[in-house]
C-alpha cells in the first residue's frame, strides 16, 4: 500500500503540495521556482482552457499570439506599471551569441507590447471594438514558490480590449469578471465573491481592478481572477488612438484580464480531502474507472467484457473512462489510486456483482456507494456525476458563508484574524491598510458586489467608510 | 477598392508576405525576428493544434508543460546537441533585479530540461513507455527570418517518449512521422515526402531524425514535420535508466518530434494565390461567407431573414459562417476581402436570387461559381466543401510530381537547380552534399520512403550509393 498523505488537520499547506507530487499533478523542476505541470494536473488546466475559450469566443474575443520577448524600453513607458513588476523581471542580455544592444524582458504580461501593436493596427471607431485574448506563458520572479499557487513560471490567459468610450471598457471589465465567477461556480463548482480591489491591490497600470476571491478549506482567500479597467494609461503611453465619429483623434480605452494555472491549486484547496484530489465531474478528465475484479481468468474475462461494454456506453455520452483490468494489483490498492488521482466516480465489478446483473458504484467526494443495476448503470453515472457538481458547490459555498463574518472593530477583527472572510468598514487610507496587514496578516480582498453597502465608520480610526471591505488572510 | 497583392510570378517572397500582411495573419513586432500571429493567422494554427492534438492522444501520448528556462549546465551535458544550438541561444543573466548565479537559457526544443525530470520519474519497465507530448514556445536567435516560417520564437508541439527497447523506439518515430504525414496531407491537402535525413541534416542529438518534405508553389521544398530517434543519448547524458524485466539497471531508448507554426507558411504556399489565401476546408475557421445585396432597407431585411436562416443550417453542421449585411461596403469589396482573407465559399443572395429561391455559390480555390436552389443549399456548401478539399491536394500533388524529377548526373543536377525535387544517386559523404549546396543551393531532403532504392553511383564522385537521395532547393 502506497503512503498516505500529511492530513490537512496536521497541516494544510503540508498536505496540498503531498498531495499535488503524489497525485502526478505537477513536479518541482531544478529551476528555481519553476514547476513542471504533469499530465494528471495538465488534462485540468486543458479542461478549463476548453470551457473559458469558449466563453471568451462567445462574448466576440479572438485568440492572437504576441512576442514572449518585449524590450526594456516599452516596460518604461508606463511608469505605475514599470515600478509595480520592476522586482520580478527577467532579463535576456546575450542571444545569439552577442549581447543584445537593448535588453529584452520575458513577459510578466503584455500590455506594453501589445498596445505597440495596437497602436499600429487601430485607425479608425471602425476598427474598435478590438477584443483580443491570448494563451500563454509568462514570467515573474518570485522570492516564495509554492505549487501553482506562485510559480516563476505560470500559464494563463491574458485578454487585451480597445474601446471607443470609457463606458464600453467598464462594461468589458465587468462583463469579463462575470464571465470568470460563471466558469468559477459552474465548472469549478467554487463559490466565489466578486468585487473591486483596493488601490494598494490594483494592477500596476490600471485605473480599477476587479477580482474573484475564493474560499479555500483552511478559511484563507484566493485571488482567482482579475479584470483591469485600464483607462487611458497604456494608450497615452503608447499612443492608441483613434479617429472618431466626430473625426477627432482620441485615445482608445482599454481593459484586460486574466486567469491562470493557479485555479488549479484553487481548485484543488477548494474541494479536496486527506484522500487526495476530487475534481468536479465538469473538469475531470477521468469520470469513471471500471475496476475488474476476479481471481480465475475466465472470471476475470466475462467480466472485462462487460466492463468494456459499459465503457464504450459511457464514452458515447462524452465521459472519460478507464477500464483497470490490472491482475498485478490488488483492487484496495487501485480503490486508493484511483482516490488519490481524484477520478469521480469508481465501479466495482466483480463475479458476486455479475451474478447479480449489477455493478457497486463509489462516489469519490462522499464515499457513498451504491449496487445499481449494469443495465441502468449509465444513467446512474450520469446522475451521480450531476449530484456530485452541485453538491461539491453546495458545500463549499455553505462553507464559506460559515466562515464569513462581519466585525465592527480593530479588536473584533484581530480576534477573528484567522476566523475566514470578515466584512469590515474602512476609511479606503492605505494607512489603515497597511496597519492592519502588518499588525495581523489580514488584507484587503475586495469591495465585494452583491453586499448590501451602508456608510460606517473605519474600524481603525473611525474615520468615515464608504462601505464594508472583505478583508482576509490570502495566498 | 483595396491595394493587390504582388502577383507570385513578380516575386514569390514578396507575394507570400503581402498575402500574410494583407489577409491579417501576421505582423512584425519590435522585436528582431519576433512576429505577431494575429486572429486570422492563429484561428489556422487553432484547428492544426485541435486535429493533431487528437492524433497525438489517440496513440497515447499525454500532454504535460514543462519551464522554458532552462539552466545552462543543463544545455552542455549532451556534447552535438549543445553545439548544434550554441549560435541560436538566447540568455537570462538578470532576473529580480540580480545576476543569476547560472545563466538560464530560453529553450530552443526541450530534450535536457524534460530529461531532466524523466530521470527522476523513470524507475522501471512499468513506468514504460513513457509518452508526452507539449504544446509551447521556443526561442532559437535566427539571423534571416520570414514570418512563419522562420522566426526567433515560433509556436510548436514537442513529443518526447521513452520505451524499453531500440526497436520500439524507432517504431515511435515512425508512427509519429505518419501522423504527421497523414496531417499533412489529409488536413492540409498538401502531399509530402517521407523519408531520412542526411547525417548533416539531422537533429543534433538524434541517431537518426526523419522528415516529411513539402514542394512549395516556386518549387522549393519546405521541411515541414521531423521525428528524431535518439537512441540512448540524453539517457546517457542525464542518467536517465530503468530497472528492466532482467531486473538489471538499463538506460531508456527515446524520441521527441514536434512541427511548428512554420506549416501555416507551408499552407500558405501550397495553396494560395494572387488574390490571396486559399485554406483547405478542413482547417478553414470560416468556411461560408454569406453576402446580402439588396439596395431598401425592406429588400435587405428579407434577404438577410433567409441569409441568417442558412447560416443556422450550415453552423449546425459544424461550418464557420460569417452574414454580411454591411451596407457601409460594396459587394466587389466584399468579395475581395473575402478571397484574399481565404473564405471556402461566398454565397451571394440578392433579390433576383431569392425571386429564383436560389443563391449564388463561388468557390474559393478555383472560382467555381453556380446557382443552387436555396432549399438544398447547405447540402451543396458541404459537397463543394469536400470537392475543394480533394482537389487541392490532387492539384498540389500533380505540381509536385510534375515538378519532380530523376538525375543522373552532377550537370544534370545543376542544370535542374531550380526545377523542383530531384532525386539523385549520392555517396552519403558530406564531402559531397557540402559541394552540391556550395555549388547549386541545392540540398538533400531525405531518403524518400515509398520510392524502389537501387544501387548506383553518386553523381559526384561516381563513389557507390546506397540509393536516390531527394535534393532541392530548401527553406
Amino acid at each position: 500500500m502506497a503512503e498516505k498523505l500529511v492530513p490537512r488537520e496536521k497541516g494544510f499547506s503540508e498536505w496540498y503540495v503531498d498531495l499535488v507530487l503524489k497525485a502526478g499533478l505537477a513536479d518541482y523542476s531544478d529551476v528555481k521556482g519553476c514547476m513542471v505541470i504533469r499530465p494528471n494536473g495538465y488534462a485540468i488546466w486543458e479542461n478549463m482552457q476548453r470551457v473559458l475559450d469558449r466563453m471568451i469566443k462567445e462574448t466576440g474575443h479572438r485568440n492572437a499570439y504576441f512576442p514572449l520577448l518585449i524590450p526594456e524600453s516599452f516596460l518604461k513607458k508606463e511608469a505605475e506599471h514599470v515600478e509595480g513588476f520592476a522586482p520580478q523581471l527577467a532579463v535576456v542580455t546575450h542571444a545569439g551569441g552577442k549581447k543584445l544592444e537593448e535588453a529584452l524582458i520575458l513577459r510578466p504580461t503584455s500590455e506594453t507590447i501589445i498596445n505597440s501593436m495596437f497602436a499600429r493596427w487601430i485607425q479608425s471607431y471602425r476598427d474598435l471594438p478590438l477584443l483580443i485574448n491570448q494563451w500563454a506563458n509568462v514570467i515573474r520572479w518570485e522570492m516564495r514558490t509554492r505549487l501553482f499557487l506562485r510559480t516563476t513560471e505560470f500559464l494563463w490567459q491574458e485578454g487585451h480590449t480597445c474601446h471607443e468610450t470609457a463606458e464600453e471598457a467598464e462594461k468589458e471589465t465587468l462583463t469579463i469578471l462575470d464571465i470568470y465567477r460563471t466558469f468559477a461556480e459552474e465548472y469549478m463548482a467554487m463559490p466565489v465573491i466578486a468585487g473591486r480591489k483596493s488601490v494598494s491591490e490594483k494592477f500596476a497600470g490600471a485605473v480599477h481592478t476587479y477580482s474573484i476571491e475564493a474560499m479555500m478549506q483552511d478559511k484563507k482567500a484566493l485571488q482567482s481572477g482579475t479584470s483591469h479597467n485600464l483607462g487611458q494609461n497604456f494608450a497615452k503611453a503608447f499612443n492608441t488612438t483613434f479617429q472618431g465619429r466626430d473625426g477627432k483623434q482620441s485615445y482608445v480605452w482599454q481593459t484586460s484580464w486574466g486567469v491562470t494555472t493557479r485555479l488549479i491549486g484553487a481548485l484543488i484547496m477548494t474541494h479536496s480531502d486527506d484522500s487526495g484530489l476530487i475534481v468536479p465531474p465538469r473538469l475531470a478528465a477521468t469520470h469513471v474507472a471500471i475496476v475488474v475484479i476476479g481471481k480465475s481468468p475466465e472470471e476475470r474475462a466475462t467480466i472485462l467484457t462487460r466492463a468494456e461494454a459499459l465503457a464504450a456506453e459511457l464514452k458515447r455520452e462524452g465521459l472519460g473512462v478507464i477500464v483497470d483490468n490490472d491482475e498485478t494489483k490488488n483492487p484496495g490498492f487501485k480503490f486508493y489510486e484511483y482516490e488519490l488521482i481524484g477520478v469521480c466516480l469508481r465501479i466495482e465489478l466483480g463475479p458476486k456483482d455479475l451474478a447479480k446483473e449489477q455493478c457497486v458504484m463509489v462516489r469519490r467526494d462522499n464515499r457513498e456507494k451504491q449496487a445499481v443495476p449494469l443495465a441502468a448503470a449509465a444513467g446512474k453515472v450520469k446522475q451521480a456525476l450531476e449530484s456530485m457538481q452541485t453538491e461539491l458547490f453546495a458545500k463549499a459555498k455553505k462553507f464559506r458563508d460559515d466562515n464569513t463574518f462581519e466585525v465592527n472593530s480593530y479588536e473584533e477583527l484581530k480576534a477573528r484574524a484567522d476566523d475566514g472572510f470578515l466584512l469590515a468598514h474602512w476609511c479606503e487610507r492605505p494607512v489603515c491598510e497597511t496597519r492592519v496587514k502588518e499588525e495581523t496578516g489580514v488584507t484587503t480582498r475586495c469591495y465585494p458586489f452583491g453586499v448590501r453597502q451602508e456608510k460606517g465608520s473605519c474600524v481603525v480610526c473611525g474615520q468615515d467608510s464608504p462601505g464594508r471591505m472583505l478583508w482576509a488572510k490570502a495566498y
